[in-house]
């Protein structure tokens, strides 16, 4: 997908909602632990009840690969679905991967050809050679961590590096990768305030925003300090959307978190 | 596995090798791809070749994730195949993994109870409350990267950082940590001359080195600054062994090439 494909989708659906799909068979509908992929029956049911209200959907791939083979296959069935029923949607495999050059391009391959999502998150620490493989992807777009919304960030991203925080050299240095125009980031939202100096460095890079919700942070400060002029943003929503409800009602009970969301976004959008 | 029954295997063999099963079907003897599994088969005629001359085997996860359900499913018949048949060896599940804490939870399961792996590669990037998950679990290893082979190591990890190198910056605070007793780490053979200054920071710890052969690292400088007391290296050699011969007699090959490097490695223990 292009990127002008996605600003499309967002001005026409009002929304830059990305729905994290973090499924775990503790907290999902009892009812559907017999289903015979509950994992999937779960996903299917809230994609087909929220793909009105979002762009957006990211799998996080360690909720699939800790159940084994039936995760992965639940996570295979889960993109073909999506790029089968909702082609215009966005995906992201946020699979956080990253490694020396040629294996990095059998990640690439693995997340944008074999299960043909649209993006990919990777871990920066290995520099270069280990992000210019997944930038090699003609319209596959990977997504770099910047700031994460967790306690750690602070042991490593905010340290100064030569006059300027880690994730202030990280964001720099990408763009002179070859093929950065392909490179989104990561930015927590539990650290709006940081967003106004991001803009200064990545003025229209998107960035994929976790946080906002169950982590604490803020839809309105995010929009005011990191809202570019093609807005620019993806704001993920994971527990707060798809844990709505425990009971039999647990899609139209998503549904309902994901429009709430959407109606701020729509606000937002002006 | 306890470390002591890693040091113990180290000095029964008298070797402190790691072979790298990166498995490229391009790449692999082309007689394998009739096997119903040839990536499995490639594996299992590898290991029973070597398994006498080496301490450890070391899946890129990358390379199974490229094929897909059949190579996560190839993945795990060889690490039960290694679980099963050959108890006694260290097993590393090269996947590069990090995320918030209850995500890198489902990935510590993923590694050391799915999978039943003895270790699994952790990047540091998000600190602490992304690695402490797999620290958790006991007489399992979490082998974090501090400085990798690549090019691109020096992009972020050689940078100075409020006085010191990033990696230093990693090792000194990753000693921190619940569990550090847990830990291993990443340092390329490539940067042999930089293992003097490793030990002064982290004296005991077991260090996974990548780099040695096919990436131009040398051994003896690596056991010269990086041997320690209780040896405290795992040197892994990938494409150099598993690939020493495209013919039917490939698994001889590499067993050769494994040889070579066992009797190095036994001159070195004394």
């Amino acid at each position: 997908m292009t990127t002008t494909e996605l600003i499309n989708q967002i001005r026409k659906k009002k929304s830059f909602l990305c729905i994290g799909l973090d499924v775990d068979l503790n907290k999902i509908p009892q009812h559907l632990l017999k289903e015979e992929d509950p994992i999937f029956a779960f996903n299917k049911a809230i994609i087909d009840a929220t793909h009105h209200l979002c762009v957006a959907y990211k799998p996080n791939t360690a909720f699939y690969e800790a159940y084994g083979l039936k995760g992965w296959k639940a996570l295979e069935k889960t993109i073909k679905y999506l790029n089968e029923k909702y082609p215009e949607i966005f995906t992201i495999a946020d699979a956080k991967r990253g490694d020396i050059g040629n294996t990095s391009t059998m990640y690439a391959q693995a997340f944008f050809e074999d299960l043909a999502f649209d993006s990919v998150t990777v871990a920066p620490y290995m520099g270069k050679d280990s992000v210019e493989p997944f930038l090699a992807f003609k319209n596959k777009h990977t997504i770099l961590l910047a700031l994460t919304s967790n306690a750690g960030a602070f042991d490593f991203q905010t340290k100064t590096v030569e006059g300027k925080e880690l994730y202030k050299q990280v964001l720099d240095t990408s763009k002179t990768w070859e093929n950065a125009e392909n490179l989104m980031y990561v930015v927590g939202a539990t650290k709006a305030e940081y967003l106004a100096e991001i803009r200064n460095i990545i003025p229209d890079s998107f960035l994929l925003v976790p946080g906002v919700g169950a982590q604490g942070g803020n839809l309105q400060d995010v929009c005011k300090y990191g809202m570019s002029e093609n807005v620019g943003l993806l704001i993920n929503s994971s527990r707060g959307i798809i844990y709505a409800s425990s009971g039999e009602d647990f899609a139209a009970a998503a549904a309902s978190k994901a429009e709430a969301l959407q109606k701020e976004m729509a606000v937002e959008l002006g």
